[in-house]
């Protein structure tokens, strides 16, 4: 969970933005903050990086001392929460005391609130005004799809900019207008360009020693970074000047080159789209007989628009009756092997391209726990099958992690293997075993 | 997501614990921080609030002033990152340049890391001799789950605990050594007690204005607070006394009675574990039929622990042609009143009940977008149905949201109505439309 800087350490610029998050709810512990994540990858996108965040809770005199210290030593504040219609929406009130300007309707906070009840067939109440009533002198910040406008306003040196804490309306206000904001008043020559890919099945120190080793004599001016959020490591590649811009593209190249196989594809690609594509480049389709992911790959490839190019059905079979009944799979095959071996995925893959009428199919049986392990077969054991009518290939794996954790790992691992297959990529990671 | 206090704000002790996150990458976005909720959360319940929280970049001269300024107005500040092996972990050395105490080699982590290695059959290298650096005069806090250590010091009035970035690693430490600290040294009277229940079908407003209205004598000891984290809105009622025991326990049944059927279930409670539970109570099972939500309905009953009990098997129906093919839906059905239909919905839910044996059902058919809608049936539009071989019932809604938040939004609502009829409950919400 790291960003290493190989070499040298990059400045964008050297303005500091502050974010000031507001809110009980993030401090009580029962909520976790994403909004501070989203505004810091949105504006250093841009060029903007943020270079601290300050937390507190709901309480007028606190706030108001916090946007005092934090406006005193900033060039940009962005203030995030406290903009609702409730009482402990304090952000206006806080800001229009420090500022010394009166708290008053601002008339293009009540146009956009009017259109917003309008459009919504809804009525306007007392609760809902609170939103329009601003410190004097702000400049509006629209909300395409909120009711409560964002502010902004300059203070001293620091321009504060006021933004709700529902998600979708903050990034809608950042991309259609606070970034214009700051490319206004901040205006930079050297915007950071980034390329990056996803990869699975290749963990991050192991990624690192094989670059450090590979590539020695890596460029200071491409910073390499990954960030292991979910299931794939992204690996990316970072230059601050468009000057690098060959050297930028020659470590990406000779990184693909050395990870290969496990780069899934670039930006923000995951396992289910790549498997998508694939099949949407051959025209062809995939079917899915599950056991204990339970519906997890079928729901994954059905998040992704597009997908019933390529998918028509799957089948969640979770007991031995079911395996038998819908797809077919021999009774004296689960008697003899159990639901959790070779014999029966094996089974259930190809009675499901039979049914299905797919060119490809995945099919998964294993204990994905607590219970059910036993000592020949533990909790985490997995038979995965793949492949399509001309060969059913099978791999036997032992996943480690909590019951939504062994789900979600087995998901992945079955998605790569038909990914690999549809490449024609012969061999195959360890994966978590 | 607003924690409302409906009328005087509580405040459980007067010392203040401040924390620090430290990283580079929690300031670049590419990772959303869950440490601090999940520290603000388990300290909390044991009666210790935090604050306020700080969050910094891998910075020394930079790290060394938030310490500075942090410990001078906090009674505790708990810094969080910066052990790891690698060089821009630098905590150990900003606390050292702080307090004026030199690095030294610490013996009893010395004794953890040599400990560890050896458990784990790998040799100690420089790297990790790093972790065993560490200001003189700190305590140790056992970490039973990783190589890095954590410490803390007095310094002036401050007690500083430094621990590692890694969630497991940091819970471990907060529940076994951190928690006894703060008891010992900041002895409380008054933990808070807090009782909670799950909602769906009614938004944070509405319930607002409904509780206002009915219960309008609500005791200033007991703080109603909600939560609309994902699909349900969680209602609670903390207060930190023991002496408010009666009107806690009063509130929280006059709440119950006045929300009734919205509520899912008390504590974390989801709703396909409500679900279970209740097909469990009966010893009944269930099927699903999924076209639009392509798997997620059967996915989040399935990741459940349990599941198998009461699910035995789900149909991801994605294609005309697999409607009429695996359930069985008649080809003039589909033809003349489309997938999107009351019509097709009934007779997927019927033919699962046969197929599967169980004793409910539940069946969707939606448009979930970006593409495939018309004017009679825009995106959004879905056709759910649910029952029993007794009675299908259909309903037929539009659900805002992009593709995937529709497809939650409609395996929630499916969810929802399915454990209405095992309740006999008889009206229903009108949910998201």
């Amino acid at each position: 969970m790291t960003i290493i800087t190989l070499l040298t350490s990059m400045k964008f610029k050297p303005m500091k933005i502050q974010l000031l998050l507001t809110g009980d709810e993030l401090m009580s512990g029962h909520i976790v903050d994403s909004n501070s994540a989203m505004v810091a990858q949105l504006l250093s996108d841009e060029g903007y990086p943020i270079s601290r965040k300050v937390t507190v809770g709901d309480d007028l005199s606190g706030l108001i001392e916090e946007l005092d210290q934090l406006s005193s030593n900033s060039d940009v504040l962005i203030v995030n929460g406290g903009l609702g219609p409730t009482i402990d929406d304090l952000t206006a009130q806080a800001l229009a005391m420090l500022i010394g300007k009166p708290l008053a309707q601002n008339p293009t906070a009540l146009q956009h609130l009017q259109a917003w009840c309008k459009q919504r067939k809804s009525t306007l109440n007392e609760a809902n005004l609170k939103q329009t009533i601003l410190p004097q002198g702000v400049g509006i910040i629209p909300n395409p799809c909120g009711s409560a406008v964002g502010f902004s306003i300059q203070y001293k040196q620091c321009l504060i900019i006021c933004t709700p804490g529902v998600p979708s309306e903050l990034r809608a206000m950042i991309e259609q207008t606070i970034i214009g904001l700051l490319v206004t008043k901040f205006p930079i020559t050297a915007v950071p360009k980034m390329l990056r890919f996803q990869t699975f099945g290749l963990g991050e120190s192991k990624l690192q020693q094989l670059i450090s080793k590979e590539i020695p004599n890596w460029p200071p001016q491409v910073q390499l970074g990954f960030r292991a959020g979910g299931i794939l490591l992204e690996v990316k590649l970072i230059i601050d000047s468009k000057e690098y811009i060959d050297a930028h593209l020659k470590c990406y190249q000779q990184l693909q080159r050395l990870i290969g196989d496990y780069i899934i594809g670039s930006d923000e690609v995951n396992l289910s789209e790549a498997v998508i594509n694939l099949l949407n480049n051959k025209n062809q389709q995939l079917t899915v007989a599950e056991s204990c992911t339970g519906g997890l790959i079928a729901s994954s490839i059905t998040e992704i628009a597009g997908a019933s190019a390529v998918f028509e059905a799957g089948f969640v079979t979770y007991s031995n009756a079911m395996k038998h009944k819908i797809l077919g799979v021999n009774e004296n095959t689960l008697d003899q092997h159990g639901a959790v071996s070779k014999e029966v995925v094996t089974e259930m893959a190809t009675q499901a391209l039979t049914i299905s009428s797919a060119d490809y199919v995945i099919a998964v049986s294993g204990i994905a726990g607590p219970s059910g392990g036993c000592k020949i077969k533990p909790v985490g054991t997995v038979w995965i099958a793949w492949g399509s009518s001309s060969e059913i290939k099978t791999q036997h794996l032992v996943v480690k992690g909590n019951r939504q954790r062994f789900q979600h790992r087995v998901a992945a691992i079955a998605l790569d293997l038909i990914r690999r297959e549809l490449l024609d990529i012969e061999n195959s990671p360890s994966y978590f075993s």
